[in-house]
């Protein structure tokens, strides 16, 4: 967790000399998950040729998700597998094997839910940890590509006998690199990872549960296929499954679909799904106290920040007014934009902002939806108490320094706790601090 | 368009006192499409006795959406129709008659399509036009509820004779209020609404739209059910479509339809989405210029900011990094956030910036992508001209003061017209100014 000074991507579009991003607007902070030092080069996700190149080469470097859960391999790092320790599981039309005009062609509803899921996350380039940080590409159409190729892969298919794809994987792993380098799937929500892993994780896991929930066509309940290296899902206008073949010598011809509304012009349910999200902390308009909400399954004096996702039609101060009131019945004037967070459970995109309550009747708490088992205004020395009592996930037990009952809050991994500690560092005095 | 002071939503969990609103923290701004006076009370949208009882009041307002343009009466104001207007379209369990329970066992796939999508969207109170705006309602399980309710109704559904739901809706109209008040649909993008009516329309088209285009599941493909006010789509267990009655007297028996995932737990399929969309005023290091694109497809010397949607797992400062360099090669360092506005197209939350480049090479052009058309560094000065002879939409001409070939922007309604007039105005000297 780092949040300031700012960490940036360390590749080509960007910086890591950080010293002159502070020159004019003051500091950034950069939240848990995001921080990634991959250049994603999206407009190679359609390049056949270049994705068949790094997916294959001795630099690229694979991470494996089962069942949404990474493979790591102490904890704290990623598994990064090669080529060849995954080559196993890649079936004939996955992503780096064969071009989307062709793999469209090929569609065939009946064999799409055996191909395994492959996502090319990007590259890393520059001041990466060995010298095949520095490989250069050429792509097809748009130049050189510089750094080593990350990609994911989904290996949480059943094979027979028991077995997931990713037993297959493990089985390649541990010839390679030798017993005591085996590994486990980590908790998916333990925020343990190194933050560099962990933004490369909550790439690769929000793309993969994209791919995994919308297998049918949200426009006409066909069968999709996932194209773009992992990007996009179309509806393909033929499929091969009840294919009629004229004689053995001929090549089948495919089934022409009904026609089908994503296949005109841009469609949004194609492209993967974000969720905006709202987060404040909420402050008393005297500025000594802070609105922490209580949800019923959370261990005993957890409180957090009030949240919510943003609705259709609403900008994100609105959104913060709604849910605060909503929840809590507090009033909320003014709302400050604070800070984002890539939060991958299962894709969300977490609006960090501070908020000031109106005074008087404004401050009056009212659950009127009923989602929170209880609202509270804490004292700002409260919260700063808790922060520092907060050594990480909610399944750890408090430190000794702790005194059964009072307020604990979110760890540093959480927007929240950065939300928190902005206030208690004194966000409300003076100027904006962002 | 209002910028400042801030405009908030007048209802009962807001004020409309802005002054307490500045005292801390500065100016709020409040883009188009932003600022409704609705209350969503969205807790209330599963208490069918409440919906039922607003819906069919003489207080009710409906907006009218045909093919998703608003039904209008002088272009700046919605149609805002009486339940008895609308009451020939609503078929037998639209979201105002029966409960989300009832209508998902009477789930029939092939009745669905033929239902008319309607969406509560809130209630209006307080500083409105009349005292209809004070009325005051029970709800079944969250007490009172205050205010005018209004409602969206999806009036493009054909009905025999090449007739819509519109014309029936449009005779109805015509017959109560007479021949003058005859109204047109609007076209989508021409952004005349007032700019409280503007902020109901986004909201009403995002979630109709959303629901149009996800008629059937995603996870399992089989057609599904709107539910709670036209605010999440289920996948039913039971279908009555190829139900067997045993007897003339016997109600059908449903078929028990196979599992699927979004059953199971919470699934985000299920509930509308929103898109997260950087655009953002990239500033040159010295402060001096400003970088727009353009686009092919746009009139003569029409330029913009540089604009995207926001990936899995990027913040919202990535995810202006990666746009600017992949659109235009330029490198940015400081994001600093602006405001945010929804956008209706189909939904949208466009979330503006203002970032600096970094200095040298940082700030030399090249199209990465190939999507823009051109990328130019303008000065500031040429941006101010341009923002004071912009008058409206991209369709109407120049004033007489602009001369050939000088640069066009975008009208105010536009959060890019907002960013570069932030700029334009002094965001970059002195302290940040949000």
């Amino acid at each position: 967790m780092t949040c300031t000074p700012p960490q940036l991507p360390e590749h080509p579009a960007l910086t890591n000399d950080t010293s002159m991003l502070t020159r004019r607007f003051g500091k950034e902070v950069t939240n848990y998950f995001s921080g990634s030092r991959l250049n994603r080069y999206s407009f190679l996700r359609s390049d056949a040729a270049f994705l068949g190149k790094a997916a294959t080469s001795p630099h690229a470097r694979f991470m494996a998700l089962d069942d949404l859960r990474p493979l790591v391999v102490d904890g704290k790092r990623l598994a990064l597998l090669s080529y060849g320790e995954v080559e196993g599981v890649l079936g004939p039309s996955c992503a780096v094997r064969g071009s989307d005009e062709e793999r469209v062609r090929a569609f065939d509803s009946s064999k799409v839910a055996s191909e395994v899921q492959v996502v090319f996350l990007g590259t890393a380039a520059g001041a990466g940890h060995d010298h095949d940080d520095d490989v250069v590409w050429e792509s097809s159409e748009h130049g050189v590509v510089r750094g080593r190729p990350y990609f994911a892969i989904d290996v949480s298919r059943a094979r027979g006998g028991g077995e997931t794809e990713g037993d297959l994987v493990r089985e390649a792993w541990v010839k390679s690199q030798g017993e005591k380098n085996m590994w486990v799937a980590l908790d998916t929500r333990s925020l343990t990872l190194h933050s560099e892993h962990a933004a490369m994780f909550a790439q690769a896991r929000s793309v993969i549960d994209w791919n995994t929930r919308n297998r049918f066509c949200a426009g006409c309940g066909r069968a999709n296929l996932s194209v773009e290296a992992g990007y996009k899902r179309v509806c393909p206008p033929t499929d091969l499954k009840d294919a009629a073949a004229p004689s053995d010598a001929d090549a089948p011809v495919p089934v022409v679909l009904p026609d089908c509304p994503t296949r005109h012009g841009v469609s949004n349910t194609c492209f993967p799904r974000t969720d905006p999200t709202v987060i404040a902390a909420v402050v008393s308009s005297d500025g000594e106290r802070m609105l922490l909400g209580r949800q019923s399954r959370w261990p005993p004096h957890w409180h957090s920040n009030l949240a919510g996702f943003l609705e259709p039609g609403e900008s994100v101060e609105e959104a913060v007014r709604r849910e605060v009131w909503e929840e809590a019945g507090v009033r909320v004037g003014r709302v400050v934009l604070h800070s984002t967070q890539p939060w991958p459970y299962p894709s969300s995109l977490m609006i960090g902002a501070v908020a000031e309550a109106l005074p008087g009747d404004g401050e009056t708490i009212h659950l009127n939806d009923g989602e929170l088992e209880s609202a509270t205004w804490f004292t700002v020395d409260e919260v700063r108490t808790a922060l520092a009592q907060t050594p990480g996930a909610m399944t750890e037990p408090a430190p000794k320094e702790y005194i059964e009952g009072d307020l604990r809050v979110p760890p540093p991994q959480a927007i929240a706790n950065r939300l928190m500690t902005a206030v208690v560092e004194g966000y409300l005095t003076g100027n904006a601090k962002i």
